[in-house]
C-alpha cells in the first residue's frame, strides 16, 4: 500500500477507536515514556499516525479534522511528507498559527455534525509526564474540554509495530563507574528519606543506568535500556524484558539483591504499592505512573534526586573521561588534518589544472571535495578505531557555509553539499567510549573568509576563552556566569538563543542536568566534578555558523576569607582553528589561555600520534606572540 | 522613670492585655503598614516594648519570658539597651540562636504554670504583610501554635504614642513628574484590567505619591507622606489625615476628581468594598487589608503594577535627573576638595611641627582633623546650598578604615573617628532633590595605601567600569549581567554579598524595584529609561571597605538582526579617585571608559564651579595615559 494511502487507513481506524472511546481527539505528542532525548522506534506513534518523521512535532486527529504541529526546522520536510495524507501542517512559531487547543476548539465549534458529539480530548497517559498534562487540563478547562487521559491507541492499532528492544544489557564495570550500585542505591535512599518519602520509580533511561551501574543499546545515541526501577527503603526492582538479561547481568543483579519483573508489571507494581510516600518528579515522570498508586499514596513531588548525584563525577569517572579525551582528540586530529589536506591538495589540483599541467601528481579520488556527509563518514571512522568506542554520542552536526547558521542541522542526502576551498565549517560531534562521553565542537577555516565570518569567529572565541578563565564562588549557578561568554559579541550587537552549556553524561547521555550554563535561570549550583560544556555560537542565517566547543569540568579554585572559589579547566583536547582570529581583538590574557591550551593538547595527544600527524598538530599548536 | 523600668512597666501592661485576649505570646516586628524602609516614630513599637532602636530586629513577649533577635551589626547595641530589661538578646545567625519559633514552643514547653495556658500567638495584622503572615502561619502549625492576628496592642498601651506624621502634603510640579496623575490613573487602570482586577489598594508610600503626583516629608529621607489609596475603575480615594490637605491640594485633587476621607477609613471602604475582585501585592500589602475585605471579593494577588511604570523614567524625571546630579557633582567637588586639602594641610602642619617650626601658617583649626560625622555634616551642608535640595536621600555611610568593612555604617558619637592621613575612607551618601534623586559611592585615599588597599580598589574599579561598558540584550535581568561586575575580584577569590545595583527614585526613594543587578536572580527586566546604580564592592573585615557606585541609565544602544541591544550611561557626574589604582592591571578600555568619564565630568560640572574648585576637578580629571 502507499505510503500516503496507510496514513489515512491509520486515521480512519483512530476515528473508529476515538468513537468507541466517546474521544473528539486525540493528541500524539514525539515523548516517550521516559522523558528521553531520543524515542525508540515502538514509542514513533505520532510518525506512525501522521507520516512526519522530524524530532518534534505534535500531531491532532479530531472525527472531522486532522493536523500537526511543528516548527521552522521542519516546515519544508513536513509540507513534503504530510501532502496527500489527513493532515495539515500547522507552523509553530508564526503568530497566525493557532494553539493546539484553539484549533480543537475551533474545529469542534465550525462542526455541522447534527448529533452532539463528545468534547473529549484523549491523550496517552504513558507518553505524558505529569506537568505536562497538568498544563494540558488546565487549557482544556478554559476551553470548555475534557482531558481523557489513557493508554496508547496504537496498542490496538498499530499492525508490525516495532518490539520494544530486547537488546542484551551490559554491566558498566566498576573501574570506569567508580562507586558500586549498592552504594549509589544506599545514597539514594538517604536522599529519599530526606525528602520525606519512602519510596520513588526511576524512569529516566539514563538514572536508570547510572544507578544500577548497567548499560545498554535500546535508544540512537543514549547507552540505556528501557526499564522502570521501583525503590523503597527495604527494597528495590528493575521493570525490564526478561530477554534483555543474560545470564551475567542476572548475577550481577541477584548478588547485589536487585529484583526483577517483566517491564509491563510496573503498573501491577504500583496498584500493590504499600508505603505511605512516593516521590515522583512531575517533569520526568509520565502520567499512567501517578495514576497507577492507590489512592492512599501521599506523592511527594521532587526535583530527580538522582540528577545532581550524577551530575558530579567521581575520581574514576574523572579519569575516564581524560583517557576518552585522549583518545577523541586523536582521531580529531587524524581528522582536522586530513580535512586540511583535502582541501589544500584540491587547490593544488586546480590551479595544476588552471596552468593546464595535466600531470596533477595527486590521485583524481584525492582531488575530490568531501560533501558535508562524508565529513560524518570519515570522522566517524576515525573515532570507531579508537579503543572502547562504542557509539556517537548524539547525530554529528556537519554543516558547511549557510547551514552552519541552523542551529540543529543534520544532513540528509537532500541537503548535503560539497565542501568548497573558503569559509566556514560548523563541526559538533562526539562519542561514546565506555570510560566516557565527549561533546566537541569546531568551526573550520576551508580557506579564504569574509571579514564578518573572521569577527564571529573571533568574538566567539572569546566568549569560550573568557567562560574557560573565569573563577566563581560556589553555590554559583550557570545563569550567574553565563554573561562572560557573551559580552564580547554583545558589544557588537550580537546573542546567540541556546544555552551556554549542559553538563555530560560518563558514558551516558551526552546531554544532562541538573545545572546548566545559559540566560535562562537554572538555579542548580556548579559543583566540583561537574562537566559542562562551554559552547557560544554566532548564527547569521544565510551566511554562516560559528560555534567553539570544549567539555570542561568544574574544580576547586581556592579557598579565601570570602569563601571558596571554583574555576572550569578544558577536558576536551583538541586544536582551536586560529587562521579565522583577527588578533587584534585578542587580550593577553586571551591569547596566553590559547597558548597555554594548545601546549597542553600537544603534550597530552602527541604520545599517541603517527609523526606525520604529530607534526601537523605542532604546527596547529604552535605558540602565538601578538605584541 | 528610668528607661529600663519603663520598659518593664510595659512589657506588664502587654501581659496584662495578652491575658485578656487569651494570648501566650505577642511578636513586634521592625515594619510599619506600608512595608516602607524607614519607619515613622508612630509604629516604631519594636523599640517602644524592648527599647532596642537598631534598623532591624523582631521583639517576642511570652505570658514568661521575653526576647530580642537582631543581627550582628547590632549585637553590641542591643546588649547595652536590653540589660536591666525583660529582654534576652537573641543573635540572629548564630547556629545555636533558636528560631523565634523554636524559642516560643520551648518557653510553653518548659512552663511550670499550674494551670492550662493558651498556646495563640498574636500579631498585629496592620505591619505584617501576607506572604509574611502566611509563612508564620505554616510555622506555627508546624509546632502546634495558633496564631491570632489583631489590631495593634500599642493602639491600647503606649502612652504619650507618636502621632502619624500630620506634615503638609506638597504637589509635585509637571515639569518633574513628565506625567499628569490622571494619565497615571489611566495606565494603572488598565494594567489593572489586564490582570483581571477591577480595583486595587496602593500601600507603599512612594507608589502613592508617584500616582498622584504628591510629596511628603513624613518619613526619614523619603519624600513621601502616610496614606491609602483605593482606586476601582470609576473611583479614586485618597485616605490621609484631613490636615495634611492644604488648601492647594485640595483644590488639586478636587480637579482630579480623587475623594479623599480620614487615613482609618480605608478598614471601612474595604468592608464596604462592591466590586467582585481586588489586586494585592502579597509581599508589600499588610494582612488587615486583605482581612477587611469582603468575603465574596476575589482577591488576585500579583505583583505590584505600579514598580515597573515608575521604574521608567519619563524624559521630564530624566531631565531632571540630569540636573540634579550636576548640583550633586558640583557639592560632591567641593567637598571633595576640602577633604583632600584637609588631609594635606594636617601632613604639611605636622610636617612642621615635627621640624620644630612653631609659625604653622594655617590656623589650628585647619590643622585638625575631621571625623566620619564631621564628613557627613559637611557634605550635608554643602548639598543643602544647592537649589532644589530637599533632605538627604539615606543616612550617609561614611566610614574610615575598617568601618568601612561595615557594609551598613553609620557614624555615632559612640563609634565615630577621626580621619587619619593614611588608608581609605569609604563615602556612600546622596540626596532629594525636587528634580531627581542621588546616590553615589567613592572611596578615597587619604594618604599611603596598603597594597591590598590597592588591589582591592583596582579590582572594584575594573567590575565598576566592565558593568558600566557592557551592552545586553533587551529583556535580559540584572542576574544576567551581574557576572561582569564581579569577574575581576572572582579571579583572586574574592566576592561581596550585597546586590551590585537597584532602582533609584525620582524625587522619591533611593531604593526601589522591580528591577536589580545582584547575583540573586530577579527577573524584572532592565528597560531603557530604567535608573540603575553600579556599586560593587570589597570589605576585609578588620581592615577596609572598597565600594564605587554611580547611578547610571539604561539606555537603547543598537538593533541588528539578533535584536535589539541595551546599555548603561551614568548619570553621576564626580571625578573617581585614581591615587589607589594599580595602572598595570588595568586593560586599555577601562582607561579609556576612566578618561571619557573624566573629561565629561569636567565638561559638565566646570561652568558651576569656581576658579579654585575647578583647578582642583581639572587635575582629578586629567587623561591617563598608560602605556
Amino acid at each position: 500500500m502507499e505510503k500516503r494511502t496507510e496514513i489515512t487507513e491509520r486515521v480512519r481506524a483512530l476515528r473508529a477507536y476515538m468513537h468507541e472511546k466517546g474521544l473528539r481527539a486525540f493528541i500524539f505528542p514525539s515523548t516517550d515514556p521516559h522523558c528521553g532525548e531520543y524515542v525508540p522506534e515502538h514509542w514513533m506513534t505520532r510518525q506512525w499516525i501522521s507520516g512526519f518523521d522530524g524530532s518534534a512535532g505534535t500531531a491532532v486527529v479530531t472525527l472531522e479534522d486532522a493536523a500537526l504541529w511543528t516548527d521552522s526546522r521542519y516546515f519544508i520536510a513536513a509540507a513534503d511528507q504530510l501532502a496527500g495524507t489527513p493532515f495539515r501542517l500547522m507552523k509553530d512559531g508564526l503568530e497566525e498559527t493557532p494553539t493546539i487547543t484553539e484549533w480543537i476548539d475551533r474545529t469542534i465549534k465550525s462542526s455541522k455534525s447534527k448529533i452532539q458529539l463528545s468534547t473529549s480530548v484523549g491523550i496517552n497517559g504513558w507518553v505524558n509526564m505529569m506537568a505536562d498534562v497538568r498544563c494540558m487540563m488546565e487549557k482544556a478547562e478554559k476551553a470548555g474540554l475534557q482531558l481523557y487521559i489513557g493508554n496508547d491507541p496504537a496498542d490496538e492499532l498499530w499492525k508490525n509495530r516495532p518490539d520494544i528492544p530486547t537488546n542484551p544489557i551490559e554491566i558498566h564495570p566498576l573501574e570506569y563507574a567508580g562507586e558500586t550500585c549498592q552504594s549509589k542505591i544506599a545514597r539514594l535512599r538517604e536522599a529519599l528519606q530526606q525528602a520525606g518519602a519512602e519510596g520513588t520509580v526511576v524512569s529516566q533511561l539514563d538514572e536508570i543506568a547510572w544507578l544500577l551501574n548497567l548499560r545498554g543499546t535500546d535508544v540512537h545515541c543514549n547507552p540505556v535500556f528501557v526499564a522502570y526501577v521501583l525503590l523503597t527503603q527495604k527494597e528495590i526492582t528493575l521493570f525490564t524484558n526478561p530477554e534483555k538479561i543474560t545470564p551475567e547481568v542476572a548475577a550481577y543483579l541477584k548478588e547485589n539483591n536487585i529484583g526483577t519483573l517483566p517491564y509491563a508489571d510496573i503498573t501491577k507494581a504500583l496498584k500493590a504499592y504499600g508505603a505511605e510516600t512516593m516521590l515522583l518528579d512531575p517533569n520526568t515522570s509520565n502520567w499512567n505512573l501517578l495514576a497507577s498508586l492507590p489512592e492512599s499514596c501521599k506523592v511527594v513531588e521532587h526535583s530527580s534526586l538522582i540528577a545532581p548525584m550524577k551530575a558530579v563525577k567521581n575520581e574514576a569517572e574523572i579519569r575516564g573521561f581524560r583517557q576518552a579525551m585522549i583518545r577523541d582528540g586523536v582521531a580529531m586530529v587524524k581528522f582536522l588534518r586530513w580535512l586540511k589536506q583535502t582541501m589544500t591538495d584540491y587547490q593544488l589540483s586546480t590551479v595544476n589544472s588552471q596552468l593546464s599541467t595535466p600531470n596533477c601528481q595527486l590521485s583524481t579520488v584525492n582531488c575530490q571535495l568531501p560533501t558535508e556527509m562524508d565529513v560524518d563518514r570519515k570522522l566517524t571512522a576515525l573515532r570507531a578505531e579508537q579503543p572502547l568506542f562504542r557509539d556517537i554520542s548524539f547525530d554529528t552536526i556537519a554543516a558547511y557555509g549557510p547551514h552552519g547558521a541552523i542551529v540543529h542541522y543534520e544532513a540528509t542526502p537532500e541537503t548535503d553539499v560539497k565542501l568548497e576551498p573558503k569559509g566556514l565549517l560548523l563541526l559538533d560531534s562526539g562519542a561514546q567510549y565506555q570510560d566516557g562521553t565527549t561533546d566537541i565542537t569546531r568551526t573550520i577555516a576551508l580557506g579564504p573568509l569574509t571579514e564578518e565570518e573572521k569577527l564571529d569567529y573571533t568574538l566567539v572565541l572569546k566568549g569560550h576563552i573568557r567562560l574557560a578563565l573565569t573563577k566563581f564562588p560556589k553555590g554559583a549557578c550557570g545563569t550567574q556566569i553565563d554573561a562572560l561568554a557573551r559580552y564580547a559579541m554583545w558589544q557588537h550587537g550580537i546573542n546567540f538563543l541556546h544555552g551556554t552549556g549542559h553538563g555530560v553524561g560518563s558514558y551516558l547521555n551526552v546531554h544532562e542536568g541538573p545545572h546548566q550554563i545559559r540566560m535562562n535561570y537554572k538555579p542548580a549550583p556548579l559543583l566540583p566534578g561537574m562537566t559542562v560544556t562551554n559552547e557560544p555560537g554566532i548564527y547569521r542565517a544565510g551566511k554562516h555558523g560559528v560555534r567553539i566547543e570544549n567539555t570542561m569540568i568544574v574544580q576547586e579554585y581556592k579557598k579565601t576569607e570570602f569563601g571558596e572559589f571554583l574555576g572550569l579547566e578544558a577536558l576536551t583536547l583538541c586544536p582551536i582553528d586560529t587562521a579565522p582570529i583577527i588578533w587584534g581583538m585578542m587580550l593577553p590574557d586571551e591569547i596566553a589561555y590559547l597558548n597555554a591550551y594548545h601546549k597542553r593538547v600537544y603534550e597530552e595527544l602527541s604520545p599517541f600520534l603517527a609523526d606525520n600527524d604529530k607534526d601537523w598538530l605542532n604546527v596547529q599548536c604552535s605558540m602565538i606572540n601578538v605584541q
